[in-house]
């Protein structure tokens, strides 16, 4: 089995997750999906979204379910009711995703996207923040931890300084959840989403959100599904529930589903046991870079989660991931497309992501610093 | 095991599926999913694409994935630009959660919906359509087979009727793909939408779509995700495609793609036999339903799939079905919430719906009338 360092990708399901989603299949197969879905009603329609609302400290009525975390997010900020000249604060972090739809929103509602400036050492400059709050910012969106550096965003801060203002407060807890701890009361935001894929390793497919009542008021989910509406003449339909399931859909992979449940339960046993944080095998990661030649951190602000960006000066980052996946080492490429605003500031088009996480060791950095020193050693004849 | 006759609501996989579903399961957890999906790219990009592709009868580039059939049916729907005046033709067995859809558009777009008549029989009356089809109808929509009754509707003359004309004609396929040839070319339609999980016998969360370039000419998605698009500037994106996967989000569950792969080849297979056609053993289901006193079928149409609806005079149809499921028997229960038009008609407000597949024997059916009878015989004492 490979050294898996790309949890930052997709984390590696524990047994318990693979097993429940096997068992669900088989169960399925056997006696029928809607039969299955019948037996399992209480974790999937309440379970699971409990357990879920303890992993970020929320109201269960607040939670919805998704197929992406993509899919959480432009459900619920595609919604959004915005207005000409709406201002929208994003970082230099946001993800290229997100700003294709700020892009949209520009063109289509007329709004103002500004970039928030950071202080030199990459930390957001909250004082700036502080200073220009107004009114009219109507969005303020942070991912809590980028997909393209470790940087940890001061999201209760920033919730702080926008509490009792007008604007919506955005969190992208993807690269988070899972790894520290995520709570939308401290933080204090409208909108939290997360991948199920990543620190939390559950399976691919799955994502979620804390859709708060304040952002609920302002938005309007394009077409609500069967399981929350019903046609009540030929001409009108009515919306049963106010939560935030409004903006789900009602099919979705029952499987995955109860994947994602095992693997919030496995984490919530981790939390009680006080060992939610970013793995401390990152200081060595970034040690190991450091001490090799040729090499280049890209790692931004004061805190740090376990997530390890660099570039190799002759190496180009796909290349470095093919060498070290042929040594059997699993790294990946963050991509400067994919959070384009920093990384144009630090010169990158494509940088080496080292992402480990709780089930691994200090052996498993020993091969991956083996291994890259080989990479970039052999560098002349098998590069150029 | 039950007597599975609920094909309608999710067939059961056949083994290939959930082995391949597994196995890949396995593959992620151990080596990490990011690799894993890179190591089965050719099928997860291509293969899957090309099955469908063969399995509906349209060109590739006009195939896309989802999580469900409606987040296929919205995504390309939902997409349409729509103007004041524009009429939307129906029919009384469209499902309820197109026409939320269609009531949004009604209340955003001020388009008209009209519903076509039925002929006596229950047929769409296709005469009616040749009279009156004009320039200012800018959608026609048809369900292949509607989910509240068995009709097959006459997609391909309707095809032939609307060919040439400016509407764009939408044919949900959710309940024919599996048990009927399904032929976009033969049909001529611009959009096509099915279900993984039904007659196809593939898993939960997973839906398709034909999208014609006639429709995505008509459409603009609202959102495109980073796997069509990339910023290309601060305010700027572009999308890398015109086919149909603009319309798809990145994330989705590789471990489900590969499994509705594994049943669209299943599904071929039988296709390249002969044996893609609605079960035989419906009529047998018909002949018992008629045979018991209190019965009645609801059963409009000159063609039929395999999909039997009918009401017990004295039993609701929920308690039917629980009372079946209890022998043994999986059926399921269609709501009349869910195909209002239709069931309003013929003053049902839930029938019982029995949906025998390919693997079903003559026993099964032997199996279930002897429970519906036992459920009907003991009416008295157990129900009331």
């Amino acid at each position: 089995m490979p050294v898996h360092l790309n949890t930052a990708g997709a984390g590696l399901m524990p047994p318990a997750v693979v097993e429940t989603m096997t068992a669900y299949l088989r169960e399925e197969a056997e006696g029928g999906a809607y039969e299955t879905e019948q037996r399992h009603a209480s974790a999937l329609e309440q379970g699971v979204y409990e357990t879920l609302a303890r992993v970020v400290d929320a109201p269960v009525g607040d939670m919805a379910l998704f197929d992406s975390a993509t899919r959480a997010w432009t459900s619920a900020v595609g919604s959004l009711r915005l207005h000409p000249g709406d201002r929208i604060w994003i970082t230099p972090y946001e993800y290229a995703g997100n700003l294709i739809l700020w892009t949209e929103l520009r063109r289509r509602a007329g709004v103002h996207v500004e970039v928030v400036p950071l202080l030199p050492g990459g930390d957001p400059d909250l004082d700036w923040m502080r200073r220009n709050i107004r009114e009219d910012v109507a969005v303020v969106s942070v991912p809590h931890v980028p997909s393209g550096c470790g940087i940890v965003n001061p999201v209760e801060e920033i919730g702080r300084i926008l509490a009792g203002r007008r604007c919506l407060y955005l969190v992208d807890a993807c690269q988070s959840v899972g790894q520290l701890p995520v709570s939308v009361r401290e933080i204090g935001c409208d909108l939290l989403t997360g991948a199920g894929r990543k620190f939390l390793c559950g399976p691919r497919g799955t994502g979620f959100a804390f859709v708060g009542p304040r952002l609920r008021a302002a938005a309007s989910p394009p077409f609500h599904d069967l399981h929350v509406a019903d046609m009540t003449s030929d001409d009108a339909y009515e919306v049963r529930t106010e939560g935030a399931r409004r903006f789900e859909y009602a099919e979705r992979s029952g499987a995955a589903v109860v994947g994602l449940h095992a693997a919030l339960r496995h984490h919530l046993e981790r939390a009680e046991r006080g060992e939610v944080r970013p793995s401390p095998l990152r200081d060595r990661v970034r040690e190991v870079v450091e001490s090799l030649p040729g090499t280049r951190l890209v790692d931004p602000g004061s805190r740090h989660a376990s997530l390890v960006t660099f570039v190799c000066e002759h190496v180009p980052a796909g290349r470095v991931r093919e060498e070290l996946a042929a040594r059997g080492v699993n790294v990946w490429v963050a991509q400067g497309s994919h959070t384009p605003l920093h990384m144009r500031r630090h010169g990158v088009t494509e940088a080496v992501r080292v992402s480990p996480h709780h089930h691994n060791g200090p052996d498993d950095i020993e091969e991956f610093a083996h291994a890259l020193g080989e990479v970039l050693r052999r560098r002349p004849a098998a590069v150029l």
